[in-house]
């Protein structure tokens, strides 16, 4: 089982931490292998950020996003740029505020996902920059691709000591606002 | 031309954050592409790490290290897998106090540098975990594959607030650690 993940927004939203942590809990701390990838290009250029993670029990020829299990946008840039690329039956997960899927775009298979990551960053851990942990929150929760544990685990490898309490509770708040 | 850069070494010596640096620098400051990529397979969890970056003035095709031209080693572990993966020419940059690299290893004309990375950290700095920005400027000064502007940009771009100082003296310090 190959499981595809992009992770798409701008420059400043933490958009590759997010990556490298989804691929370290995975590889880590879930006995499964991951790729992280960040392509830079002329995109990158006008404040695009992607990163990509391919998590897999076997070992991973290709290691790019072919077409996304998992796509994240968190910017309407990103959304409008990859929202076509998501495979058949995929999970596409928006921060609610930043990103208007428009009604047709429901045709398909495709889950939609509307979360407020950057409120929920700002209101409950009074810090905008941690809407990224809140994101992998929810994307744990709603896709199981990785376990909890690990991914609180890769947080405390990846994030400076000081830190890490409020990015572990927003990791908590991305989680737990799904019930 | 393409140039392919592997950096290797253990968990903590902030092999990943590196990678990021430098493919960050190459493509958002230096007007190149760049794909940087982390793989985690069974050996990451032993404690390595390694990180791939690929610059190159044309578009990314294939986004993998296939024979490094810039091999850096920051563990006897690392060198001790990749030293022969080396492209002919290619150089090979290694932390002094941690790589033994063997007589016989300079046959070829692959051109060899050890450097005390994590000496200078200590010594200089007075941090051990700079060590990954004191590797990163000497990197610079030896293959010049990315400028030493778009380096410094690139740190502060992805290192905590309170930090930034001390990561770029680390930086200065492996730069003109070479004459």
């Amino acid at each position: 089982m190959r499981n595809e993940v992009r992770i798409s927004g701008f420059g400043g939203q933490g958009i590759v931490l997010a990556g490298v942590i989804l691929g370290r809990g995975a590889a880590l701390y879930d006995d499964k292998n991951a790729v992280q990838t960040q392509s830079y290009g002329p995109e990158a250029r006008g404040g695009a950020s992607k990163s990509e993670v391919v998590i897999s029990q076997e070992e991973i020829d290709y290691p790019k996003v072919i077409k996304p299990d998992v796509l994240v946008c968190m910017s309407q840039q990103a959304f409008d740029k990859y929202c076509r690329d998501i495979k058949e039956g995929g999970t596409v997960i928006v921060d609610r505020d930043l990103v208007t899927v428009p009604e047709d775009f429901y045709n398909g298979n495709v889950k939609v996902y509307k979360i407020p990551f950057t409120e929920i960053a700002y209101k409950d851990i009074g810090l905008k920059i941690v809407a990224n942990m809140v994101m992998l929150g929810a994307l744990v929760r709603i896709t199981g691709i990785v376990s909890k544990e690990a991914i609180r685990k890769a947080i405390l490898d990846s994030v400076p000591k000081d830190t890490e309490e409020k990015n572990l509770m927003a990791f908590e708040k991305g989680y737990s606002y799904l019930k």
